[in-house]
């Protein structure tokens, strides 16, 4: 990996061809290839540390909030009452540092097919480790459509917090994933996951979407700005198996004083409806 | 100017320390310094071509619809009978497009400082300069600041399509401007003006939403998704004579119908109404 250059990291992929976005490094912190992928850990100059993962930036320590918060209370406040909640991925640990916070859920599980990736988010990246030490949380490392396939009618709220489709995550953003989900889920249960980005890839989503139209009666399309990652900002696909799920009204709704006391830093009620809110581009491509 | 190598352009500024973004170049189109600024236009293999002024994108074809048609509509849609806009700056002629078709608007006026921008954005940006075209338009070159200066009680809306703060558009981020603002509009009049990032300038964000509070009864702060603009968006500053104003809320709400037919690919009335929606850092560092 020549990612890093005079003290510059420039992140290219394949999903954004002929752009690249580049950061100044103050220094790298950790380098090696796990089992499964290339793992980056370093300092930089303007968003704080930042994990890497194949050359893609994961999370940075400025932005990373958007994601970690918008994947975490959308899903959970358009459930009623979310008690056991399952994380497939987010081996950093920041959604289940949020998930925890939501004073309704008893149990998190979580399975991360990268060990490395914990362990080096742990030493390096506390500030969104922190969810792993929540007595709430059981984390197993192994392969998440394995792992889902396994479980049945156990879980309120699925959250899929992969990489791109490109790499170890490539299962996640397939039909079968979905459907072991729509499976795994218990009645009215809730699947939010990481969803690209509206400017580059409206073909994926819109597959995305269609395939899970024909599992699940209520199905939609968020997204959040966060300037790290390609285009500054990131979708999530929401799918319930409640026909009377609204994603953009959310039935449980956060006041200021439990948006303080949580410590959010993007989300809050009306950002939430915001979220579902497309341009006109979008509400075409996607929704037509 | 080396901003090109290995057919690479990078976009670095002092205004966004420690990272850039890059684009893969096909061909440069034009490339020279006026007397005000290096002015760049490129063919690229994403964007397609994109307009550059000392070394910062100021649009490019794939996405300058978002800010343009944000920074049009949504002041001309709150004022009750918009009929005679000015533009000061927008030399690349993408507002003037977007004015132009809205039906009350009988006259615009444009001042831009630099007649070889708009040479070349009608030589090389036929689809964002086709707003030159129209009979509506009286297009003028001199220095906006001086321009607005001598005009009084004459104008409904004043969209400040400007460069960033660094450079030939520095006068018009300061209060001087605003306050020549305030007497060039009629009674009632709305200024719309560039408000740069709330992920890396809420300190100049909020000096400008504080000084314009002092000046009009009604001001406000959106923003628009743009992957181009450094993190993916960019803010506008909105400010109204009229205290009952309200920039959330359309006072004409464009119908399906009229969006499709005036060719919108980004605004909708909805999107108007999300785009002052913050998350909560930016309510914390902007409103509070």
């Amino acid at each position: 990996m020549n990612s890093i250059q005079n003290n510059w990291f420039t992140e290219k992929s394949a999903l954004w061809e002929g752009q690249s976005f580049s950061m100044e490094v103050k220094e790298v912190l950790f380098h090696e290839k796990s089992d499964f992928q290339d793992v980056l850990v370093m300092d930089t100059k303007t968003y704080g540390r930042v994990l890497v993962l194949d050359g893609c930036i994961q999370c940075t320590e400025k932005d990373e909030f958007s994601y970690q918060e918008m994947m975490t209370f959308v899903p959970l406040t358009c459930h009623p009452n979310p008690k056991s909640v399952l994380i497939i991925g987010g081996g950093d640990g920041g959604v289940a540092r949020e998930v925890v916070k939501y004073p309704t859920v008893e149990k998190v599980v979580q399975c991360e097919i990268d060990a490395k990736v914990v362990e080096v988010s742990k030493k390096f990246l506390p500030f969104i480790a922190s969810g792993f030490e929540s007595p709430k949380l059981t984390l197993n490392i192994g392969d998440g459509l394995d792992f889902v396939s396994k479980h049945k009618n156990e879980f309120d709220v699925i959250i899929t917090d992969s990489s791109d489709p490109i790499g170890p995550a490539e299962s996640l953003f397939g039909e079968k994933y979905y459907k072991m989900c729509q499976e795994a889920l218990k009645p009215g249960g809730i699947i939010c996951s990481q969803g690209e980005n509206m400017w580059y890839h409206s073909k994926i989503i819109r597959t995305m979407l269609d395939f899970c139209k024909t599992m699940f009666p209520k199905v939609s399309y968020g997204y959040t700005c966060i300037p790290t990652y390609p285009g500054g900002q990131i979708g999530f696909l929401l799918c319930s198996k409640n026909p009377d799920t609204k994603f953009e009204e959310p039935l449980k709704e956060l006041s200021e004083e439990d948006v303080e006391n949580m410590n959010l830093r993007y989300y809050n009620a009306s950002i939430h409806r915001a979220a579902f809110i497309l341009p006109q581009f979008a509400k075409k491509e996607l929704l037509n």
